[in-house]
């Protein structure tokens, strides 16, 4: 049992409150790791807020207590039984989804929603038992997303421990953990534009940008954002290679009209960042026939519907979604981390704010206000 | 000139009559060439029967005179000014839908949709002129699809005419040209079944029973057949390697639950060949999460819409349509022909009758009853 500062959620809506809190072993296949640097992202806010219900379909909002961010940067402290991979000492990011190794979705080249490990957002304990492994004053706190990294120390699964380079900067790989591997896999791994090739990203936000990273980074000709708040542009074209910027409040016809024809029949490929149904089909209806392939990545409501005609299917579309950028975490983030340290993958330019973890609260502040891609949080600081 | 005869449709839905046709001289960039054997399709029973217009959104049907399909063996008779790819000589298949080689299309590695000779069921003269080279007694007759078989000697564009091997028995290739390409690509060339897969089929007709072939042929563990007909499982069974059938009039629940619950969680792929979007939205639905990729082929009405919940998407599975099989006719057609040519391919099967052509009018009385895979004309006989 270690004793340690703990932001703890207690109420959805309220601010974090610094606690001293116990965390204890790791057990079976766990890992207790001691976290330097993490941060958040809007899906923190958005179950924070309680708007995790209505808003996702993936599960529903459970009760509330420790709400941690599932992004960070940390070392193992120690090892359960059973973890072979990693070790005291190792450099690890702890991923909001996993990778057991052995279920068919670890064993296909083309998945990786894990059956075990997949996020969760409901499980407030751990697999192994079902317990928590943070309590304070013999009150047990829920773990989120099976990572809980607003803690100096936590306990997660191993199967969520991703060991990297030991010599990458703590304080900017830990944003890969979450919504850039997302934004970047959506486009590199999935929407695979050629060199060259036209890709539009709806969707400024930091998944977007990460996506828009992506086609930079293939090559791409033309690299178009779509946005209905005009201030991402200055954004996007000075620090994220966007090209061209279309806010479909500018247009008096439909937005897959309007880039058809700046594109000359379509884009090459398109990655839809914002949850919309809207730009979902916005999205599909404005890829190239014959070639065009768009990725869906935002997730949408639960009484959402797709709606397409299927001719646009017929004439050589194609639409696939995405998860987590299509990474399976143990396998593939060690290689994202490596592309940051060849500078083939820019990550500082993500980073807009840094607080320490006293005032972990701005960080939800600053998100909430939109004025912020990743803000930092420093453990130590 | 030369004087031929010909079958001429001359009326929606009224037997064809044979006339004595002239065939003028190929013009620049088409090919005068000698038919001797041709087959039909849906699409020409459909065309013929004049529902060409509600069902298909592709275009609509204009007026009658020579309905003559699409798919046919050939021998070139003589070359028009610019042609240099082929000669008098050469065994050939028309094709419905052609490769100008100089297109954005045709320059893409993914797309088979030719700017210049794509399908086109509006167009009754040559692109060169826009006139037909058929006509008798004075009286031009409009081609159908840029092929126009029913006619001892056709002109058809040097493009949509695919040079194949001289070996191969012009009884049976001549089936390639069609369906039989359109279901078998639309498996191996994006579906992309991996040995030992699963693969739905739904539609038992020729291009799904041509789709079957390709699992077979790509060693998928299981073809499960979906078919409102019971009598198409004993033909699919016995000749073309479906392992399962499902009638989904035999069950009160919606079929991708019964798919899915055969195969723990979805086929790895499949393939939709009725055009009836019910089934499409049943082929998407019924592919596991992960991996699952579904292929449309099947043509749609004017006034379907393709409707799903995004999360289908998301839990990445990919959608993607498919036009005749995904093949480039001139750059891929000749390997369909080499596939049969090495045994890989089995034709024969898809063979159910064949008649003289001066009895053209019994195989549209097969097709249209439906006891018919494909019927062969025999120009010669």
């Amino acid at each position: 049992m270690v004793v340690v500062a703990a932001a703890v959620a207690w109420e959805a809506g309220k601010p974090l409150v610094m606690e001293e809190v116990e965390v204890a072993p790791p057990q079976r296949h766990e890992v207790r790791i001691k976290i330097h640097f993490t941060s958040l992202c809007h899906t923190d806010v958005c179950f924070w807020e309680a708007k995790g219900k209505p808003k996702h379909p993936l599960s529903s909002f459970t009760s509330f207590s420790v709400l941690r961010y599932f992004s960070g940067f940390s070392v193992v402290e120690s090892v359960g039984e059973g973890v072979t991979d990693l070790q005291p000492g190792d450099h690890v990011l702890p991923i909001f989804t996993g990778e057991c190794g052995d279920c068919p979705h670890c064993h296909s080249e083309e998945s990786n929603m894990c059956d075990l490990l997949r996020i969760n957002t409901d499980r407030g304990g751990m697999i192994h038992d079902g317990q928590s492994r943070f309590s304070t004053k013999g009150k047990p706190i829920h773990h989120f997303l099976g990572t809980s990294t607003f803690s100096e120390y936590t306990v997660v699964h191993s199967g969520q421990v991703v060991k990297i380079n030991p010599d990458a900067p703590l304080d900017k790989v830990c944003i890969v953990s979450c919504g850039l591997s997302t934004g970047l896999g959506a486009t590199l791994n999935v929407a695979k534009p050629k060199r060259g090739q036209s890709v539009a990203i709806f969707g400024l936000g930091a998944v977007g940008l990460a996506a828009a990273e992506g086609a930079r980074i293939a090559g791409a000709g033309r690299i178009i954002g779509v946005d209905l708040n005009p201030n991402r542009f200055e954004e996007g074209t000075k620090k994220f290679g966007v090209t061209e910027f279309v806010n479909p409040r500018d247009h008096d016809k439909p937005v897959q009209q309007v880039i058809t024809e700046m594109t000359d029949g379509g884009v090459d490929r398109s990655v839809e960042c914002t949850g919309s149904v809207q730009a979902m089909i916005q999205a599909f209806e404005c890829v190239h026939e014959g070639w065009g392939v768009a990725v869906l990545v935002g997730v949408p409501r639960q009484d959402d519907a797709f709606k397409t005609h299927p001719m646009n299917f017929l004439n050589e579309r194609t639409l696939k979604g995405s998860f987590f950028g299509n990474y399976k975490p143990k396998t593939d983030i060690p290689g994202v981390v490596e592309k940051y340290m060849n500078k083939e993958l820019d990550l500082e330019k993500f980073i807009t704010h840094t607080v320490p973890f006293s005032e972990i609260n701005k960080a939800f502040d600053y998100m909430s206000k939109g004025d912020c891609i990743r803000c930092i949080i420093n453990m130590g600081a």
